[in-house]
């Protein structure tokens, strides 16, 4: 390889570290940069100056995060220099988000929708109205988006977003991706994943995982998603359709699973198992969970002893993860984070009957740090992987405008 | 970096690159190494001088495996250059082997051994036994060693080989690495792992799985083991203990597991689950397998019901382990590889109505190609890795000499 093919492949590298490390966090000084990414001073300083020249970091008077003494120079990511769009698809609502570089989330709505089965043509149009709502600045022109991501709770094939399942969206054999981005017409990359993937990302850059490398996060809603990250990379399986814990066999004699088997895991521990245990109707959403957990706080005793239910299958379901993946770290989300301090107990129970020795020795179990959002911000992060894998591409394109 | 430095570690990786194409080959022509490295044809002529003139590479006269036409110049690892001692610790067997780079197993032997528990300091005294034979080459000098690698049945911490929990033995917290590595007095290092990550291992680079990146390997005997191959990189866990598939739940109203849990997949499709269904002593081993085998073979019915149960408790849990890990390919080794042809329908049958669509759509599952070896073999694997992923250390460093 030729001299100076090699000199700028490792160029890219260094502007890549520096920009991912401004990106995971709120500022820092030039000091820390030269410790975080390995890389000489003087290199930080020529990169970096590319950086703000380029409109992808600032450079400014402040206190660095979270360090004591007076203000110094500090560096952080300049949110106004690249945003992306965030979609996300669940079974209760739909949003979008634009989010600037460094995570922050210019603006953000969410559709709360009644429960049940909508066509792709309505989730489409209402998710590009919902776009171009985040997209409006109000008299000033649209922020330029480098790219779009989607969180969809459904089975994704993350190569062109072809949804093959999405048994609780009523959906089979639907190009998502393709639909969305003819829908949204901004002329740039659609990425879609499966909504706890995006959940566990979300979670390591920026919740409750930080600096972990092997977790599991498990989010139950109707249907319960996994998305497991194995020494730092996220596991897709051969065609990105694993992680689909919520469809593990745990009961020969249980119901029928909307995925068209039976006893799947989510049929114990999912939100309609936790309505039926308690007698509710099954689909009553969000509303009835909110209930529910109210009726626990006050000390319902049928509601606590249908959250034991709950919480036994959630931590048999949990030893069988914690056997096959010996994960430092478990991350409850969505509906399992929110019963969460009504099932520790039984479910480190569980864990330790259940659990081999070794692979739980030293395991954690946590609720999610970013509850609902989760996902979507998971959706802003599958976005920005592209700048922040190689921001030198980013800084010789001119940004793209937004055509909605 | 200094240019020395990054040149240095790019010729550790190009001879690295070269010395696994002749590891995983049986030989080749300069012109496929070129193709298959990426590295230019002088860069291949200057890197193979080194192998040849250090002991680890030949070039001879002869065929390209399985090439056309006229002999002619080709290269192949040298088997006399670099040797490794693999072991295995199974239930029913210990097992010895001396095998030079490229994959020739210069000697080899197994002790059967009658089902029961044994104290570690026994099998530790027989393992250091097999050794000494395999090392003995009547009269000659013993080959030099450059690692030892052990397969063992049970959860190993792989930074040092220390078992917490070996069921199936009867073992607990047992540092197995280190007691061999005394009781041998090899003075090399001695690496441990899982026997089913070990027989995927095996399979990926000599068996069913070689060119897959995506696998599950699964491994009956009287415990059932996993190993998980992800995007090439063997699943192994934050500590190590990843892949204990046979601990996965899938019967809350089953049998009590050597684990100490309820209702584990190996409590319905073991060696044990087997020979249960049909009536026969479950502590029978081999030779009771051999007889069940033999009978389903001669068509009798009640060993083909049995063998049907096995088979659909078998496709049950792989149906989860579909949905969990997408891979492209499930390899059945052991018991279950001997048992495929009478349950192949049956599984196929079960991975259709409980696998989801995507994650199924791809999926091939096929009996081990390395039969009851696959572990022993990848115990070697496992012990070439170092001179795999730096043989310069290797060329660099006078061969140890065995000292049993």
């Amino acid at each position: 390889m030729p001299p100076g093919q090699r000199s700028e492949t490792v160029h890219r590298a260094n502007l890549s570290a520096i920009v991912r490390e401004l990106h995971g966090h709120q500022s820092m000084s030039r000091t820390e940069l030269v410790v975080r990414t390995g890389l000489t001073r003087s290199a930080v300083r020529v990169l970096l100056g590319e950086l703000v020249a380029g409109g992808l970091a600032l450079e400014e008077t402040g206190r660095p995060e979270g360090g004591p003494g007076r203000p110094s120079r500090v560096v952080r990511a300049n949110a106004a220099g690249a945003h992306v769009m965030a979609l996300e698809v669940s079974v209760d609502s739909l949003a979008a988000a634009l989010v600037g570089l460094g995570g922050k989330v210019e603006k953000r709505v969410r559709l709360e929708r009644p429960r049940g089965h909508f066509e792709v043509d309505e989730v489409v149009a209402d998710l590009a109205t919902l776009a171009r709502q985040v997209l409006d600045r109000e008299g000033l022109p649209p922020a330029p988006t480098s790219a779009i991501g989607v969180a969809v709770v459904a089975a994704v094939r993350r190569r062109d977003g072809f949804l093959p399942l999405a048994p609780n969206l009523g959906w089979t054999n639907q190009p998502l991706g393709d639909r969305l981005f003819g829908a949204l017409g901004l002329d740039v990359p659609v990425f879609v994943a499966n909504e706890a993937d995006l959940g566990a990302l979300a979670e390591i850059r920026r919740g409750a995982a930080v600096g972990e490398r092997d977790i599991v996060f498990v989010s139950g809603e109707v249907g319960v998603g996994g998305g497991v990250v194995i020494d730092g990379r996220l596991l897709r399986g051969a065609d990105g359709y694993a992680g689909e814990v919520g469809h593990m066999g745990v009961n020969p004699n249980g119901r029928l699973c909307g995925c068209g088997s039976v006893g799947c895991w989510e049929t114990e521990v999912g939100e309609r198992a936790l309505l039926r245990r308690v007698g509710h109707d099954v689909d009553g959403g969000r509303p009835a969970v909110d209930e529910v957990l109210a009726q626990a706080e006050a000390g319902d005793e049928r509601v606590l002893a249908a959250l034991r239910e709950v919480g036994t299958w959630l931590g048999r379901g949990l030893a069988t993860l914690v056997n096959i993946f010996n994960p430092r770290l478990v991350v409850l989300g969505g509906l399992f984070g929110r019963i969460y301090r009504f099932v520790e107990a039984i479910v480190a129970d569980q864990l330790e009957r259940l659990a081999l020795p070794g692979a739980r020795d030293n395991l954690r179990v946590a609720p999610a740090a970013l509850g609902i959002d989760a996902p979507l911000m998971g959706a802003a992060e599958l976005a920005f992987e592209p700048i922040l894998t190689d921001p030198a591409a980013w800084l010789s394109t001119p940004p793209l405008l937004a055509t909605a």
